[in-house]
């Protein structure tokens, strides 16, 4: 059982046990010490009381969620009517984050001196062609900016060659030695010539069209989901096409050995589709998009507890209603509280939902556990350095990324403050995503970070830390010294005034992103995920079940569609009713 | 608690529950089956009894613990004198393994047609300069032959280009642009001269000497201990310097970012040093050194359990004795036992561990977590192939090993039937290691496994599956191709005969090999894991914990050090007293 708040940290045999001992009945919001309630919100509930929709998780799924059952459109809802008839009055939505934050992913920090300069430390854009999120972000009247990737005098920097992204279709320039196939074209247009080569017409395609394919599209009849984008690449382009692909694309993630057909379709949707999809940026932080959320959700009744997390789920029948016992620690004290619901929603990804005590009811279902392992969980971390002036602009680089095979992988120029609209254009300060890297280039910087974070015990979890993106020293004066080789000798660049680094593999996330299995059928896996055991109340959504995995519009379609599958909610009028959710 | 015999299988909540539901203080062998009682060992043992000593798991380093503990030198012991004393007898014994097998991540298959050569699947050979295993080898009277890893003709294949091991010195040759302190150098003289920059005279360096700095070895003020190895490589030869290592070597892990001072070590004793080491095959295949030790505990007595899989170990009290009480699943039925014993000694690796029920009283020690976390686990596969002619000798290639970045990685030139000792000479049948990869390269293979493995459920535990090493034929077809490709135009690859394949990742092995992590202290964690809790006779060994991580003689001297420490057992007659066992 749980130790006393005294000890404030868990054992791993307390995680695993979770709050078995406890028999009270009651929402009760914790007695929390002052600093903890200050963060914490939410009003105290009765004892013995059972809420309507529990969500788990206050990421844009979760608040996506939390915010349409309370909604114009919930008035519509025969479920949710039936559900407030049962209950005492209007819906009773409670939303649980464990953590002290809303937001989840999306994790928005603003440097000292650039006000209006943002380092997205997760989710940083969305594409125009993405349903829901589009919509949504005008919805809420949340402004946006356009947001540059590949400019032509961006630098590459692969083998200690130095060159320019205009240079890419120069063989002589490109250091591999690649295939007649791709000699000569980007890593973008390479890639997509090759997906060609096994769907006709992918460049083209939207999600519906994908959508229609995946069952079938096979290759010397072996259906490709069930070939590894690995394996087939290096078929198709060698060891040396694929080793310039994983280098010259930035991400290692996308060529790796994943389920070959989401694969393609993830490439060709985010990255190379034709035309060319433009990117967006939220001009005050991606972070917003949640926080609006929750705050019309409270604005419509809800309640949000921060500091709650969710322990073990089990099934209880309460006066004869079939109910979901959620056993909770209430931190910083972790103490338990159990708190009874009709619905539950998680809006968690792989790795949170295994946290859960071992003995909650779902992992009973073989099925559950092999939807759960569906999905393979990718490590991406980000380095934000601030400095007083932006130095890349010495050497004519104003926006988009440098690509490099250093561990630094994708540099951003981010942003020079006096440029945003609204701010002082005087003021120099200038923002740099220094490194964004996945896969094994994030063990590089990891081991650069301090010792308790490194020598963390195995498989435990501990109280959630308050986010803290500060990135210490000896990570930082490397990355400077590889920014400075990437940039070469002309570049003069100055000491960094902060610094901010994110490693999303730490729990409760486990991964940065997402992707598909080998083997895994998405469109059967999507719906059984949204609903995973046909006689509980119990739904899951977010972007790790989705096919726009790492993408915020994963989050919010699957989010959309489980709202109006299970809770039988009309499409909101500010998405047209045409829009394409997926399967 | 455990469902019942007829369900086979174990849910994720069975797992992590563990047998918390048994009462029953017997040690019963397990009523098993015809199939399983014809593989299984053992006699009945009273109800209510106390053994002495359990070891919990039949690799070699268990194997070594169990027959040293009823050995000539047990006599000498006063410790187990007195544990005698309080028994009934003679020394009670008992090994139990969870699978069907003797030998853990030794693994020796012999191939149909070939019955002198043997598929190592796992640990494969060791060298003369390594202390206990060339000592216990020779006292137990196993053959031994030399195996040879690079031959000046062997291949390199690396970005498309292939010259021979002969060829490493020509800059012109090697297709990296490596900078001058490292260039014209082979991988290994490349590593030696890095390491050499850091710590003079490592090259000549024994393991004593090693110990002896490792505290103090410092690089700018800090400790080489607690930088990254691939940090510091990266600094020292840059990203086309680091990436030839990696290549070049074979292996990734050797490089990755693991403690600095370790990887020192490790490449030193056990790859480049000078003298250059010799390694050496077990004739009769590596699993007969644990077999051997396991045959001759058996004929001093001792008691193996095959198909017992230790779930839980809490601590009791009988007749006021302090015992240890583990709860056992025996296979295939997944019957529930309970064993008691003085004194426990877990000779299993960290994934092993943490896969004991969380309800274990280890998991209550912050400080036992945390070391148990001061390794990383690492993936390795091998691949081997059996052809009716050794096709490669065509080629001039006889022996030892070729190195390629392909997913193959290292090809081993294993050997001809007719030309092993005893065999026949007109039998040409023979074997290769197609493939001995690591890191992330083990993802290409897996992903050509058949589906049940690779959509396995996150996080459960199944019965043990019997070790199954056929390789499927997506598997060997691409390895047939990258065969092609690496020996080049001229090489007529035959099909293969015989196919093995065995990644040590899955359960309950978790990893091929581990390294210890940046920051950690092997030498003060070594001892503390022989003996993790004061007050609890619980040990641990293997080499997981070891400065021999990945070799035999890692797990026998933790084995050693242990079985002297904390039982008291004088140094065997076999091995010299002035061997050095390390900290």
């Amino acid at each position: 059982m749980l130790r006393g708040p005294e000890m404030g940290e868990l054992t791993r045999r307390d995680v695993f046990k979770g709050t078995g001992a406890l028999g009270a009945a009651a929402i009760v919001d914790g007695a929390l010490g002052a600093p903890a309630r200050a963060r914490s919100r939410g009003k105290e509930a009765d004892e013995a009381d059972v809420v309507d929709v529990a969500v788990i998780g206050a990421g844009v799924s979760g608040a996506y969620a939390a915010w349409r059952l309370l909604g114009p459109e919930a008035e519509h809802s025969n479920a949710l009517k039936k559900l407030r008839r049962s209950g005492r009055g209007p819906l009773r939505v409670h939303l649980f984050e464990g953590s002290e934050r809303v937001g989840g992913r999306l994790f928005s920090v603003t440097p000292p001196g650039m006000p209006h300069l943002h380092a997205e430390l997760g989710g940083m854009r969305y594409l125009d062609n993405q349903p829901v999120v589009a919509d949504l972000v005008e919805h809420l009247g949340l402004p946006t900016d356009p947001f540059p990737v590949d400019e032509p005098q961006n630098l590459v920097y692969l083998r200690r060659h130095r060159f320019t992204q205009a240079q890419w279709n120069d063989p002589t320039v490109v250091p591999y030695d690649l295939p007649a196939a791709i000699r000569g074209k980007s890593p973008d247009d390479a890639l997509v010539s090759v997906i060609e080569r096994f769907v006709p017409g992918a460049a083209g395609m939207n999600q519906k069209a994908w959508d229609k394919i995946k069952p079938t599209a096979s290759v010397d009849g072996r259906h490709l989901y069930d070939i590894g984008f690995w394996n087939l690449l290096l078929d198709a382009v060698g060891q040396e096409g694929w080793s310039f692909l994983r280098d010259g694309f930035g991400y290692g993630s996308v060529v790796a050995n994943v389920n070959s057909i989401e694969a393609m379709e993830a490439s060709v949707a985010d990255f190379v589709g034709s035309p060319a999809p433009q990117y967006l940026l939220l001009r005050n932080g991606y972070q917003t998009v949640p926080e609006e959320l929750v705050r019309r959700f409270e604005a419509e009744g809800g309640t949000v507890h921060l500091h709650h997390q969710v322990r073990r789920i089990d099934r209880e029948t309460v006066h004869g209603e079939d109910v979901l016992a959620l056993a909770l620690s209430v931190w910083p004290t972790g103490r338990p509280l159990t708190v009874r619901a009709r619905h539950v929603v998680l809006a968690m990804p792989q790795r949170s939902i295994e946290l859960l005590d071992p003995d909650t009811f779902l992992f009973t279902s073989d099925r559950f556990l092999s939807d759960l392992g569906s999905i393979v969980p990718r490590p991406a971390s980000k380095l934000f350095l601030g400095y007083d002036r932006p130095w890349w602009e010495d050497l004519g680089l104003r926006a988009g990324r440098s690509v490099t095979d250093l561990p630094l992988r994708q540099t951003y120029y981010w942003g020079v403050e006096g440029k945003q609209p609204g701010a002082d254009p005087a003021n120099r300060n200038a923002l740099l995503l220094a490194s964004y890297n996945d896969l094994s280039d994030v063990e590089f910087w990891n081991e650069l970070l301090t010792r308790p974070h490194r020598l963390a015990p195995v498989a435990v979890t501990r109280p959630p830390r308050p986010m803290d993106a500060s990135a210490p020293g000896a990570l930082v004066d490397e990355a400077q010294r590889q920014l400075r080789e990437l940039h070469g000798p002309d570049a003069r660049v100055p000491d960094p005034t902060s610094a901010y680094f994110q490693d999303w593999v730490q729990d409760p996330y486990g991964a940065a992103f997402h992707f598909w299995q080998v083997g895994a059928k998405s469109w059967e896996i999507m719906p059984r995920m949204r609903h995973p055991l046909p006689d509980a109340n119990l739904y899951v959504c977010g972007d790790a079940w989705s096919t726009g995995q790492g993408w915020v519009y994963g989050a919010l379609t699957q989010a959309e569609l489980m709202l109006e599958e299970h809770f039988g909610l009309p499409r909101p009028t500010w998405l047209s009713p045409s829009t394409y959710l997926g399967p």
